[in-house]
């Protein structure tokens, strides 16, 4: 954690002080505002907590609820997940708290007997270490608090509104507060009571029945007919051998369950298939009773048997495989041609079963991809048509979940004795793994993703793809890090510079060459870019990873492009340059180029550039694509370092 | 986190619902109590923390400072506390945000031109591997804010009482409340009031100055003279290129520093060498004016110079080696007639330099120490003679961390010429890791640590020395887990048993045949002590440790000795059964005897005894020497799964 920059504070580091629209926050909804949030589910916390930390940003998001969610349906939380949790500053925290998941195992009828199951066999579950963090199970509800804790703890001090909903909206792209939005009150003094507001900009999440969809012409489409679970989440005490592991567990007769263990130790949720509901059953299915479930899960899992003690959740519902026809308000005819002034993420965009445990984890992705650009956008640090990008890049992956998910499901339900080949199923699981992981998002050529002409420069970078972390040596306290982990959600852009082989403080390598051109020319972005009156490195995370160990150089030797000066003590920053050593090589590990290469990654981690360490006008055009000089910007107001901390 | 135990409760699982004295816990100090500490340092936050976690004991912590302190001096924080802090669940949160330690680095005077400093040589910070924990630094307030956390989140709820001092006391032990009380209201509306309360035990943490070490009639004995130093935190433009290392400088002729790297990646600590003051002094050496400290830190680290930013704290502070002649309050010659009603510790029992980064971890240690065992005399479960070892075990740790101290201080402050081997320093630093590191405490034969005769059973879990963990496959969720990260600060006795090498589910095997023992035999610790109205593990954590893979067996085949039943919903726990695999085998690494072994450990987490798996006799006699069954026990109330949950 980088802290104390400005002078050491007392008190919990994590805890930022007020800024901006953060100071006297107003607790009533305004009448005009930034940006309006519908919903306080997995995206729309993402959205909020990432413009609280842009004080000068008046970001509100309504609730329907009255209060905090206290059990959600979602659980299941992919490693890239857990990945963006870091750079929200709670992996740790969330992952000490939640289960574990190490491998998966599957059970089948028995060959000799196949009324009865047995284990068939065991896949890990991250076999090709695609991330150093793991794939964990905690209740929906949990996220939640903590990405609201985050928002609350950042510079803009947001809470959510409860007990307000999204009625209905007009939108006029012309007008600065282009959202007439009315909402109404559900709890509260104002009971009832409807409002009218502006903002400049309107985020739906708020789920799959979205209001906002509705309001902007949208719908879901996809399958007519929906599948039905039930879903129980129990203790037990029971002699099946697996209670607190993953299983997929197929019967001969009796059905399937997809067994998933929960937090603590002692809760497991079980998912039993109830096969698919016209659209005549009325909500029929939904009258499943428990026991019903419970002796379902008794016969499937015969020889063994379950003494349910407490049955802590239980639903049945209905889902079907739908896509939305639009992400955001620009008509299919005019893309391109105005930006856009309202979105829609998570379950308004996309429905599909539970069984891959997707949804919450793609709705994070969502407000992850829109919360920067939202912010860059209204700090006037890019141009508007950089949302625009929104909706091209979250609805291919949005397809590419329905088409996972529905694979999968059909997989999950299909009869045993339907198999041609009885491992199959694992095989699948083990082949497709990228994708419930979180890691398949490839992002194509765009004004924010160059193409891949450079890729063999850095061949662990793949552009489009999350940057897969390494670790490096930091030389100014010589410690292994996760260059990854120190990518927090600050809104900037990384710029990675793995050096060519000469020693650091030799004079006109490509290296030196590069920094020189990085700080000094005027066509540099990091000169057009970055405003004088704050830190060097405000827009522009510039790192420095040398080949050498760590030991067989000093920060002295180093340009100053990798050493930014930071308000207002005018320090000299030595965190941000590293090395190889105790057997971590980066550029072995992630196969770059000995003769050095250049990756830029997205303010939501993805690789937006390999490029050799010559690039210069590369680097110029690509950033002038999307960003707009301090000129024309409206500064923020300054932070001020005032003791209003919240108490923890 | 093992929870949920008792059904799914929504929310911070870190947060425990109140229960006992925590319901309605009365703000204002109350006349009577169970336990008065004095003190918020960082043994009385440790005693504090720990006895919250049991409702069924009224502990009040008065502090004479009217709210929480900003900045402590201390900062070093050494892996055997960030095992401690493990145990009370904040272990990765103080670690993510701490600098961590990972070399150190000796700095002298070059042999070509002894003007100039050099880089001699670095050293690992930890060679051996004595502790999966890191060696961190973070400012002492930080600790205190973990502990007080975890105080408030426990079932008592427990809070310090600010702005009230200790004056003096009378202790009459043949009472029930021995402890009489005069305090008096430093701040707030009865600021200057004071008052008699009265307490079952009192524990003075009030520092070196203690007014409750005067009370008892004891005092520090040890130097009449005092060294000073001078420390400054600042941040630094320099080209030293080691300021966020551990470093000893020494120069030849300007004297020496020890540099001390802060949290965040831009603070550094120096202290500075000020010579040995004598009694008349009167206090001049503390003008040391700021300025001159800055000016000896440049002459010392010539060639390299230092521009110091911003100080953000300094001190200049003398002290002398001293150590309490009592560490409770009976006096030498009624030591064993008698039980203890008062404690000292901390730093109101020993005082030394703060160079070795000693003080505040070997207060947590005296505070863990007396913590449990203060909350099993007041719970019943243990008689008064337990509170004699208080004083019997932390002496020595006392003298020990004196003894060090003294060499290493004098090391450090010693004029490079004067040393014959210029490499000694490093040697010494090397070969005495261990005690800084906090793992030579080597408690001896005891009522609580039986001997070493069966040591062989166990060599890698010493008799005497805190519970070295390692990591096993939990056979619940097929996951490798850190025994020891299991080991709550629960008050709990652990007993692990290391099985033998047959199949866990025959018949006939010592590991069986004890599992019998264990829970149906009169005379078994298990049968005698644990109350039978609670958890089967209430009193006793018994883990079983098999040498098969985890995919050898399942939950089933193991003894219900290792698979306690929980109330309320009679749920079989199988959380307690590991075994080997994924590379892991405990046996191996920990060095135990294929023909199984026992080995108990304390609350502290200190191994009390190693035994063979056919010990009967020895388990039931030591625990009968220190522990009462539950008919003699107040029984503690109930917990009540209220929703008062504080506040995140």
């Amino acid at each position: 954690m980088q802290i104390h920059v400005r002078g050491y504070e007392s008190g919990d580091p994590r805890v930022k002080p007020a800024a901006g629209h953060g100071i006297d926050r107003p607790t009533e909804l305004p009448d005009r505002m930034d940006v309006l949030i519908v919903g306080t589910g997995p995206a729309a916390v993402v959205v909020l907590a990432q413009l609280s930390r842009f004080p000068s940003i008046d970001a509100r998001a309504i609730e329907r609820r009255p209060g905090r969610l206290a059990v959600g349906q979602a659980d299941g939380i992919q490693a890239r997940s857990v990945e963006t949790f870091q750079a929200f500053g709670f992996a740790t925290e969330v992952t000490d708290e939640a289960y574990r998941n190490v491998e998966m195992c599957f059970w089948k009828p028995s060959p000799d007997d196949p009324s009865k199951i047995v284990r068939a066999s065991r896949a890990p579950d991250d076999a090709t270490g695609i991330s150093e963090f793991p794939h964990i199970y905690v209740n929906q509800s949990r996220i939640l608090d903590y990405f609201l804790r985050d928002a609350v703890r950042a510079p803009g001090r947001a809470v959510p509104d409860y007990g307000i909903e999204f009625v209905d909206c007009t939108i006029d792209p012309e007008a600065e507060y282009a959202v007439t939005a009315r909402v109404r009150y559900t709890a509260g003094a104002r009971q009832g009571e409807e409002r009218t507001v502006r903002a400049k900009y309107l985020v739906g999440g708020d789920g799959a029945r979205s209001a906002v969809r509705a309001s902007l012409g949208h719908r879901l489409e996809g399958e007519a007919s929906m599948h039905a679970w039930g879903v129980m989440d129990v203790m037990a005490n029971t002699d099946f051998p697996d209670f607190q592991v993953k299983c997929s567990i197929q019967s001969q007769a009796a059905g399937n369950i997809l067994l998933i263990p929960r937090e603590g130790g002692y809760l497991s949720r079980m998912y039993v298939d109830l096969g698919e509901v016209d659209e005549h059953d009325a909500g029929a299915v939904r009258e499943t009773p428990i026991e019903a479930m419970i002796d379902a899960a008794n016969r499937i899992l015969s020889p063994y048997s379950l003494d349910v003690r407490a049955v802590t959740w239980w639903s049945v519902y209905e889902v079907a495989h739908r896509i939305t026809d639009g992400f955001d308000d620009v008509p299919a005819g005019l893309s391109g041609q105005r930006s856009p002034r309202a979105f829609i993420m998570g379950d308004a965009c996309h429905t599909h079963s539970a069984k891959a445990g997707q949804g919450m984890n793609v709705s994070i992705q969502d407000g992850f991809n829109l919360g920067w650009k939202l912010a860059a956008v209204l700090e006037r640090r890019a141009p508007e048509s950089l949302l625009a990008t929104y909706a091209a890049e979250r609805k291919v992956v949005a397809q590419n979940l329905i088409d996972f998910d529905r694979e999968w499901s059909a997989m999950m339900a299909r009869p045993v004795d339907s198999w041609e080949d009885p491992d199959e199923l694992e095989r699948w699981y083990l082949a497709t793994m990228e994708f419930p992981a979180g890691f398949m998002t490839e992002y194509t050529e765009s004004p924010i993703t160059l193409g891949t002409e450079h890729q063999h420069l850095a061949t662990g970078f793949p552009v489009g793809k999350r940057f897969k972390s390494a670790e490096a040596i930091r030389r100014a306290d010589n410690r292994w890090m996760h260059l990854g982990h120190l990518h927090e959600a600050d809104g900037r852009w990384r710029v990675y510079v793995f050096a060519d082989a000469a020693a650091p403080g030799l004079a006109g390598t490509p290296t030196a060459d590069f920094a020189r051109w990085w700080v000094e020319d005027p066509d540099s972005p990091r000169v057009l870019y970055t405003p004088g009156d704050g830190d060097d490195d405000a827009v522009f995370d510039t790192k420095v990873i040398y080949q050498q160990d760590y030991t067989a150089f000093d920060p002295s030797d180093v340009p100053p492009a990798f050493k930014p000066v930071k308000v207002p003590f005018g320090l000299v920053d030595t965190n941000q340059i590293f090395a190889s050593g105790h057997g971590r090589d980066i550029h072995r590990d992630r196969g770059i180029s000995r003769d050095g290469a250049i990756v830029v990654v997205r303010p939501d981690m993805y690789v937006a550039a390999v490029l050799p360490i010559s690039a210069r006008q590369e680097l110029t055009r690509f950033f002038a694509g999307h960003m707009l000089p301090p000129a024309q910007r409206i500064r923020p107001e300054p932070i001020r370092s005032i003791h209003d901390r919240i108490r923890l």
